[in-house]
């Protein structure tokens, strides 16, 4: 009985690694939220990991891990063999062992858990990351004897103005990004993945991730966050080839070979002050953003996708149509030498606090090809001067080296040992 | 510019308060997670309330108000009319209030917070309840005139083996179900009651559910809970219209006549030792739920929907292939005196905990006609004796009367205050 197996061939018309919008695949009700996107299935093998320029899924399950103290090198290849298989073959639909959680032999543990079972495989695609922590731990050990191949691009982030860090959402040795169309696949494989993990790794801090906040290619629509503003209109798009290779994947003549075709993934749990956010006035919310609620046009005029003119006047009250300090102008490519990043981020609310107030905010992950030359220097720029801050706390951070895609046959980060 | 207006005739096509299997919309992938299912409209009046027989949808936000201090009878009636209001507009597709997110004056607050402007109805339903501190204060103080009112069916729940309940998680004066296909409508529909509400009632405790684990009609499939099994092949399905009038709704000779219509809801956070249960044998596992894992069918033998033989004798070593303290004995309808719920349960996952353990389980909800009759005596069998109790920790629970539906005009619990 093999997983998801009556989608096959559902899965096989749209299995060529693109969601294109309409595809022709009848929204099966038989099979709980099965829909054209739901029955997608990418490739787990390739140049380049899945789950960054894929388009982005609508859920997210992401997980930091610390590596056990006692785990050595060659401990955590063979985790890293492991997890590799196990991706391999979730992404394409099936379970996480080769038995499957009800087909293997009654008196051992299922080699998976099962909550997937009847799900068809939803887009997921798992993405591998290397924290700083894995190759220098903060007391400067070398555990896995992997200090010489740290990539200089993988900088410990500065402290920002304004940050509110907690140590138990900061940080990691390793992390998974689990996509889906479909929250239920995302929460099984990463639960499978720490099952596996058992032992040798085990969650530091995790996060769901219940809306999509930026798209990440032509064929999607702009989603809102939860200022319900539109999100990632300028977002860089899988289609802007050129854009990708220059500012989303490491090369080999950056320094560290292994990385080429990786990327730098900077993960930030924002918090947002929504219940304050929603006693601002409609129109100075719009000129903290410098862009309209509605449409997301500039205010500097036109639609969602005209460029804003920041040298625009004003119709009355002098000055520039869009604030100098908005969130749109400080977070511009001309704002930051021309520096972009490829955002991926999920809207989230974790309960409520004591007061009532929703922990609601911005799961915001992006990738680059450096954060020294993207991240930081753009949130230095916002976290001083953007109107923005005063509804938002960054409470959790963290950066990873992203290995490029495993050949078939090899297994994640492969090259960081070879 | 109208939220969700061009999904309008969509919506209309399936307005007609059931969504079936194979419904002929087409997914419209130009709007972020449009399927079939996420253009359904239930209408908001009627006899019930929707969210109770309506097919279980697949995300949920559910919050548990306490009212302020300082509020009395009129203002509760006033908040109960303004939600009313908000959520016949919310259920329809339309924003919360009259001008909406974006189209409203400058220099006021939006009427509605906006993340959901794009995305369509979602079959979203809002159901209220009334909690018992809502007409007697713990110390006593019928605070609103309504103590007189209180039905005998609303009682107090009784301490179960096993509990370890937490405080923060556990009551609330009132209660809101939000469901829908689409996460992100079902948690702006909260957010939006919690704004309108602001200085006369605030979240008490809240939670997301990723996954509905109940069917409430034929036209669906059992789903799965996060032990990997089947979860509510018995369940009280809509279709069984003489079983729901028997079991779910109140009936005005049950006493207060106020509540002839409406239901009565439990709801218990159940954390699930999800990494011990992992690593139990596929046999066992079986043993404690009394199925088996893949088709769902009881040990006894058949397919998922044939009954379960309490008397049949295991194949081998003796005794009943379905153990006397198995899940699915214990919960029968035959092993209490034929009381049944209609569960709407949902799986979360809310983080991890400091050992990395992911904190899940299963946030429990129930309709019954009669907790004294039916949850209550089936809790207390099940928490004595339930193989499944040492993988569940009950964390949270609250008890409400859920009041028929409003009519047209007028307020969600009328009745009450008449």
């Amino acid at each position: 009985m093999s997983r998801r197996g009556l989608l096959g061939l559902a899965g096989a018309a749209v299995g060529a690694g693109v969601v294109g919008a309409g595809i022709g695949v009848a929204a099966d009700r038989a099979i709980a939220g099965a829909t054209a996107s739901s029955a997608a299935v990418y490739p787990f093998y390739g140049e380049h990991q899945a789950g960054i320029t894929t388009p982005a899924q609508d859920r997210l399950h992401f997980a930091a891990f610390d590596v056990a103290a006692d785990l050595d090198r060659a401990g955590l290849i063979e985790l890293l063999h492991d997890w590799t298989a196990a991706a391999a073959r979730m992404t394409q639909g099936r379970p996480a062992g080769k038995y499957g959680p009800a087909s293997g032999p009654l008196d051992v543990p299922p080699d998976d858990t099962g909550e997937a079972l009847d799900l068809p495989p939803g887009g997921l695609t798992l993405t591998f990351g290397f924290g700083p922590t894995l190759f220098t731990t903060a007391d400067g050990k070398d555990r896995f004897g992997l200090a010489s191949k740290r990539p200089e691009a993988l900088v410990d982030l500065p402290h920002f103005p304004g940050d509110a860090l907690i140590d138990q959402l900061t940080g990691g040795d390793l992390c998974v990004q689990a996509c889906s169309e479909d929250p239920q696949v995302a929460v099984h494989a990463i639960r499978n993945l720490s099952r596996i993990a058992f032992g040798r790794a085990s969650i530091r801090w995790s996060q769901l991730g219940f809306g999509r906040t930026s798209s990440t290619s032509r064929s999607q629509v702009t989603p809102r966050n939860l200022f319900g503003f539109k999100d990632g209109t300028a977002n860089i798009k899988s289609e802007d080839t050129a854009v990708v290779e220059d500012q989303v994947w490491a090369a080999a003549k950056d320094g560290a070979g292994w990385m080429a075709g990786g990327s730098y993934l900077v993960a930030r749990k924002i918090r947002m002050v929504i219940e304050t956010w929603d006693r601002q006035q409609l129109g100075e919310q719009e000129r903290i953003v410098g862009r309209d609620k509605g449409e997301g046009a500039p205010l500097s005029g036109g639609t969602e996708f005209t460029e804003p003119n920041f040298l625009a006047l004003a119709k009355s009250g002098g000055g520039t149509a869009i604030d100098p300090d908005s969130h749109v102008r400080l977070a511009h490519p001309t704002s930051n030498n021309g520096a972009q990043l490829l955002r991926r981020g999920y809207n989230f609310v974790d309960g409520n606090d004591d007061l009532g107030r929703l922990n609601a905010g911005l799961f915001f992950i992006a990738f680059q090809r450096d954060p020294r030359a993207q991240f930081i220097p753009i949130q230095t720029r916002l976290a001083k001067n953007d109107l923005m801050n005063e509804y938002l706390r960054h409470v959790g951070s963290a950066v990873f080296a992203v290995p490029p895609g495993a050949r078939e046959g090899s297994y994640i980060g492969a090259g960081l040992f070879a």
